[in-house]
């Protein structure tokens, strides 16, 4: 066999223990909070038919899906002029010939799917968290891969503003649990949308004004009002909206925008941001945390309702999370009113900021609490007897199994961040017990077995 | 958008609540066992470059990779002459034009990547687990998928046996955590199969053995007689071997096997064996679920030394884990001399007996412990509260949502199998207290707040 030069594919990432640590502790926190929040986990297939998937994402989206070659004799039923054809297309024509199945481009869509298939069995409202890697083939570049995990919640079949609330709740306290201290849960409301297209003019309503607006942290005011101004925005009303915008970080922002909008436009969508505000507080979230934000617009054109977004002051980065309420997310596969809310974490950028604010707890990074050295085969038996003893209490154990040379065993120790090493050298076999010697500490103590397992069982 | 109907690929499956819950139990007990020995997380991406995958598993499992199609325009640098071509060779000569990913197929040529690409940053011996989904395009039949889960720990970078010792001592504790009672870890070493090779007088050497071997239990005797013929055995000397193999579990089994190859041609295997014995009796494991066994052969051409199974007794079912030694995995990637060994859990064939055998706890299924329901918006702030106060306290509690009707919780709370519902009328409202409902007792008891967090602190 050829020897191959070992590489990693374009835009992929092995996670070694380290990392893996960093993110275990990470999808922990989550995971935890789903389930206090009473979601319950879903995964679903890596693959899905291409069928599923294409159609979803706009054509940019559909370009960066993964697609899977079929097997066997794939091409058996292709055509000289069919390739003739893709060769002319930019190979377009040709995918859907030799390719009827693809990667997972995210976990709406085949979490749609999924409620679709099994809706005669689910109970509603629905709620599920799923925590499992996407691909899309992105150009690779820093903090942007191929492969890379989403963790969202949802709730499906059930239109109460209570979950809005709790999933803000939910945001706050998982936020917090991970050791962020400066965040913002923004909120917004869809409904506020079309009454402010219509009042600027916006033939296309409101994804006409959603698109636009959710640029204005990037492209700055200028040219959103140019694009605005382009999809027939009255320059005028424009002037109004812009002031408002200006000062929606007040706290009366909320009833600036109703006046500006008039009682009746405004009224569905406030009626909905202050239900969603009592139920934070009848939850006693820390509501300094939560603030209207009429500037946050989210791009996706399925959200109906509430909106939210997270962000960090600590570190300059975009968003940490985002969400919202959609009303038909399972229309596409024939399944119409089923209206839900959901909220997504960026794990990505989770991981990133807490490395950069050094969040991770150094205790993360070791599997064991020992490491058991014995001298020589003498003894072996007793070092075996101490590692039987330490993992029937329970307690995490490696036996070092390079030979006599005390160093070796400490840098061994270290390099797996084990914090204790017990030596057994002759003196201990005899006495039945073994040296604690606590590495961070260079301290070193004589203890039994039985004190042993009551010193690591009260640590 | 055009409607689709919602579909699985062909031969994968989604994981709901339940079929989780089952998954995560069965995947949490084994990775608290890998930790307990010292192992640490190792995931590698879902897709390899196709160099790194082809070549590896034979020309059956070349064709069972999945390929992934490359971006972009494929067809551009692809001629006629090569279209036409491949037209005639059953698609073959296609592939490597048009794709350049595939999608892992096992974890442990990726272990090989990882560690060849990383080998002057790891510290030997490098002791991982890795629990992540492979794909394979298998015709799908029962119990048989396009994608499915392996779970392995490898120690490589030593070539001490107390690493034998070790994971058999894992396989034990794993098993017997995860409710097994009846089951046995088969042992082998595939330095006795050179020499009864030899001995045989089989041209091949021991994978000549090996292969035929490792069917017996599915052909029979007479069949892998014939092969073993064909592959130039003498005939008397099968006779003795046949002998041998039933009597392959009395307790002198080894002996006898010692005996009929001689002293020197068994004495490295035999001295592997006794070694290994030593470590387990050492470590106290319970040796009545151990067996020497010279039937086992393990068809994988890479292991050198010791070679294990486990079968259950309690339904019929193959192997439900297997592993052994190799001595040159990372070859294939240019690093030589890494010896190393594994062991690997059959994580699907587990999912079946422990239905089977219905091992699974019922505490498993239910995210939360209590689901609050108020009668009225007069007593929403009470069911926050409560909600809040429990919550706060680290209990998973879910808020019904869908209104007033007693009758609709009750039956959310049985199909997400939460044990408790804590209702809250005008009068608990009034009092500051919840009337708390277990479901399966039928039983109901008022609580203040405060009584119902020492309630579930102490469930």
């Amino acid at each position: 066999m050829a020897v191959v030069k070992p590489t990693l594919a374009r835009g992929t990432r092995d996670f070694g223990p380290e990392l893996m640590a960093k993110r275990k502790y990470i999808f922990g926190i989550l995971e935890a909070a789903f389930r206090k929040y009473g979601f319950l986990p879903l995964e679903t297939p890596a693959m899905e038919n291409l069928s599923t998937l294409t159609g979803k994402y706009g054509e940019e989206g559909d370009r960066l899906i993964f697609k899977i070659l079929n097997s066997g004799d794939y091409l058996g039923e292709v055509s000289q002029d069919q390739f003739e054809a893709a060769k002319a297309d930019g190979s377009r024509s040709f995918t859907s010939l030799v390719s009827e199945k693809a990667l997972r481009y995210d976990l709406t869509v085949p979490f749609a799917r999924f409620v679709a298939m099994n809706r005669g069995n689910l109970h509603f409202p629905f709620k599920r968290y799923q925590m499992q890697p996407v691909w899309r083939a992105d150009r690779p570049q820093k903090g942007r891969y191929r492969e890379f995990y989403q963790c969202d919640a949802d709730v499906i079949g059930s239109t109460s503003l209570q979950h809005e609330s709790e999933l803000i709740a939910l945001y706050v306290e998982a936020f917090t649990k991970l050791g962020f201290r400066d965040f913002t849960v923004r909120v917004n409301n869809r409904k506020f949308f079309a009454p402010i297209a219509q009042k600027l003019g916006l033939a296309g309503g409101e994804q006409a004004l959603a698109v636009p607006l959710d640029k204005l942290d990037k492209v700055g005011e200028e040219a959103v009002r140019a694009e605005l101004l382009a999809a027939g925005a009255v320059d005028k009303e424009l002037d109004g909206f812009f002031d408002l915008l200006k000062r929606a970080t007040e706290p009366q922002a909320l009833d600036l925008l109703c006046t500006w909008l008039g009682d009746e436009a405004s009224a569905l969508a406030r009626q909905e941001m202050q239900t969603v505000w009592q139920g934070l507080q009848a939850l006693q979230v820390d509501v300094s945390k939560v603030r209207f934000d009429m500037t946050l617009a989210r791009g996706l054109d399925y959200y109906t309702g509430t909106i939210v977004e997270v962000v960090t002051h600590e570190v300059a980065m975009g968003s940490i999370g985002g969400g919202g309420r959609y009303d038909n997310l399972t229309g596409i596969f024939g399944v119409d009113g089923l209206s839900g809310v959901g909220v997504s974490f960026g794990a990505e950028r989770i991981m990133d900021v807490m490395e950069q604010l050094e969040l991770f707890p150094a205790s993360i990074y070791h599997a064991c609490e020992v490491l058991v050295f014995h001298f020589s085969e003498a003894e072996m038996v007793h070092a075996a007897s101490a590692v039987a003893a330490l993992r029937k209490a329970g307690i995490g154990v490696e036996w070092f199994s390079e030979g006599n040379k005390l160093k070796k065993a400490f840098s061994y120790a270290e390099a797996k961040y084990i914090p204790y090493l017990a030596i057994v050298g002759e003196e201990e076999a005899r006495q039945g017990t073994v040296a604690l010697k606590n590495l961070a500490a260079g301290t070193q103590e004589v203890f039994t077995i039985d004190q042993l397992i009551q010193k690591f069982k009260t640590l």
